[in-house]
């Protein structure tokens, strides 16, 4: 993956990370490396655990939190980054983002009628894309997408390779979709008839997905019963989340792996989500909160707070409840001690 | 997706609905909507919550439930029905199924020796079939599915795009699977011989998907170590299902996303089993349970009953017990105060 | 699937199982059965609880565990084993294990420059292979499978249809990729900007997957942020399985469905995870331990353990705290009735 022609003096790399050098502004690094196995040319980030371990380093420069002590740091070269992990991922696309280059059109495409594919695109063999589609500038499509009708791709999207996108799904610019995913699955809607029989609740709607997002491998990204189901700007989706018909996801919202959301589940923006947690139909997720790894979330979460458990509820009275549920058995223990103190023991 | 065609006036829908109107009959409805975005020309379904915004909605008429209150409905066009959303369901799907229209056969198509496909089909391209296959009438197969060898598909069944089918699975008529599906994997067992590596439990068994299942996207159906793993008539499965190896799952039974159950679970008919739950090996669901979100069935559940919690145990029970572990705190500060007056506070 | 050529007599039988006969070393068997479905002709497998009705069954032989009681088994067939499963499962492999046979490379195959592909291939239609890849031997590569840049795959590989396998991933012999697969997806690594926008942290490792392993279907395997994530000799995944960049699992380690590992879990080898349980990012499961279903590690778990729960815990811990949860409300009914003893109603 190494773009072989990417090196950088560290003053530059001052300027293109926003950081402050301490140190040589001509020196060259060859290459970004995490901290254990970084040598003689790389560029590391020294996290707070590892500030301590800088003198014993082989690296020849360091991304450091402002504010780190540097006494004991003279003579090494320092970046020094307000947010040292975002100067770090900086520094990993300064040196590893290959630039695009448009592969063309594979000769194999197979594409309906009235549908439409922007300037220097990247379709590699065995796409299919249905009728009437509009699809960007500079869009790769791996092999083994296939893509319905009436879709719209925006510019500098993504899409790896037997990623499946059903009919009327919209999707923005720089979107990345990951193997395996689905997007615009009918939601899962079903009443039982007089006869017993489940009867299907047609899924008429569609799919949003805006700009920036990013959706990981086996994914499932229902459409909705009426209207759309929407993930804004910038969400990011980890592996085999389940979004169903009719969430909407708000704006830079961080979805982990294996989460399932239901029906018309409201996420607001800059929401954490972690692994495996779930929602009950309906509910919303306020602003900026954070949802513990598999929480049930069963009712409304206020903005801002951290919840978790299931029933989900704030984060740090499931904690004390959950140090005690483990000492139940002394907690009864001690219960019964009293009982006989109280009782008396004749009377058990 | 509207089948622009479809316009039905209020006499119409009544009888199709099996609902009684109290209205004008002659009245043309153009659409279904949802009620908070119907307007003129719209049919709507209006809940309990909704039935009091009647007056202030601009729809043109209202399925509402039969015995609602009809005060203050004057004037207004209702579709009384006894089971509203299932008349709300007979409404979508008559204004916006379209009918079944056989596209052919796509020139592409890779098909094994002594495989048939039955009159009327949809086969879409870079669709690949095995050997020795029954492919019904009106069957949909859109690009990447993939089927194996002596694989049995019914009529009218529709497998979306990069559903992946192994050798020897049987699927019945008005089947449904989404994009991503993968049906008749190898069951997952192993046993650790004398050098302690895993050896495999070959998989010889198959899958059958009886008539009017529906299957949601990047769900895994594996064989049978010997027999099959049935899915029996009018299962539904939402999207992230696993059903392991051997599991039977009755009639008309609703699984919802992510659920995993495990190696010869056997699920009896109308059961629910909401998101996240899971089986243990061998384990019986009995008729009409209902298996909360995020459950861990240890034991087998009667018929009838609602199971919660991990272990999964009643849910009254479970939710019980559930407020009383978020009080814990409390409780455990009641203990410690009824121990210093009954021991007195110097002993401690 | 049935190898119609296979029957073996006991005392070929007994030899290829390692297990003792006790009976006719001449009579010949056809098939191989679970127990409830053995007829005559057929050897099978009497586990504990099947000993018993050895007598009623019109099974020909049983495999039974050494140290069985073997009265009133005379006249019965019995080859003793062991490790009873373990000859069952060789039995199954014995008699229906096809023989690899190529099938060649199929002419619509797309390959990149420079790729190479070993002797005796069985490479089926629509597989796309990019450049600089090396597959070895005797590989089978099924429908839908697509292969990126430099990937190097061992011999008698299977790989199932629709698998997505990125760059720069590398896969052992004998190895087993079930349909869905994802194997070198991105891991999730964002950080946000000072405009409050997720900057991707570029996933530039890869995947070592070595001999012997097996994935299930839809699977996602992420690629390292830098260096390999990496699947041990031996390791086997169930169904819908997340494994996060980083991650390293020891050999034989056995992890069942929907399990979730997330960023740089470290597992130890025979270990084993059952269904739906997950990781917090950089704990460590020891050697032979092994996680309940369900459960949240949160912190390390040591070598042979058996945790369960969320937070995870030892499993006996776990198991009589879960016990007295369920009987909180009798709990807090004698603590109430304390109270009142002890301060007098009147007090209340």
């Amino acid at each position: 993956m190494r773009n072989m022609a990417a090196r950088y003096n560290l003053g530059q790399l001052a300027e293109n990370l926003r950081a402050r050098l301490v140190g040589d502004p001509a020196l060259v690094i060859d290459r970004v490396q995490p901290f254990e196995s970084a040598v003689e040319g790389d560029l590391t980030w020294a996290g707070k655990s590892f500030i301590s371990h800088i003198r014993e380093s082989r690296a020849s420069a360091f991304i450091i939190a402002d504010g780190s002590p540097l006494d004991s740091l003279e003579g090494r070269n320092l970046l020094i980054a307000k947010n040292p992990k975002l100067a770090f991922a900086r520094a990993i696309k300064l040196f590893y983002q290959e630039p695009y280059r448009a592969r063309g059109i594979s000769q194999d495409l197979i594409i309906g009628e009235m549908s439409e594919i922007g300037p220097e695109p990247s379709i590699f063999p065995r796409v299919t894309i249905g009728r009437d589609c509009r699809i960007g500038s500079r869009v790769t499509l791996h092999p083994g997408v296939v893509i319905g009708d009436r879709v719209r791709i925006g510019d500098d999207t993504i899409i790896y390779a037997n990623v499946s996108i059903y009919s009327d799904v919209e999707i923005g610019s720089r979107v990345i979709i990951h193997s395996g995913a689905v997007i615009g699955a009918d939601g899962f809607g079903f009443v039982l008839d007089e006869e017993g029989r489940q009867q299907k609740i047609l899924q008429t709607g569609g799919v949003m997905i805006e700009d920036d997002v990013e959706i990981g491998a086996n994914c499932s990204i229902d459409r909705a019963t009426f209207g759309k189901t929407i993930l804004k700007r910038g969400v990011k989706l980890d592996n085999l989340v389940q979004v169903a018909h009719n969430c909407v996801i708000g704006e830079e919202t961080v979805i982990v792996a294996q989460v399932g959301l239901s029906g018309s589940t409201t996420v607001g923006h800059h929401v954490v989500i972690a692994g495996q947690a779930a929602t009950n139909q309906h509910v919303s997720i306020g602003d900026r909160a954070v949802v513990g790894g598999q929480a049930g979330v069963t009712k409304d979460v206020p903005a801002g707070t951290f919840v978790a458990g299931t029933p989900a509820q704030l984060s740090q009275r499931w904690k004390r409840a959950q140090v005690l549920f483990s000492r139940l058995p002394e907690i009864v223990e001690r219960l019964k001690k009293l009982e006989e103190m109280v009782k008396g023991a004749p009377d058990k």
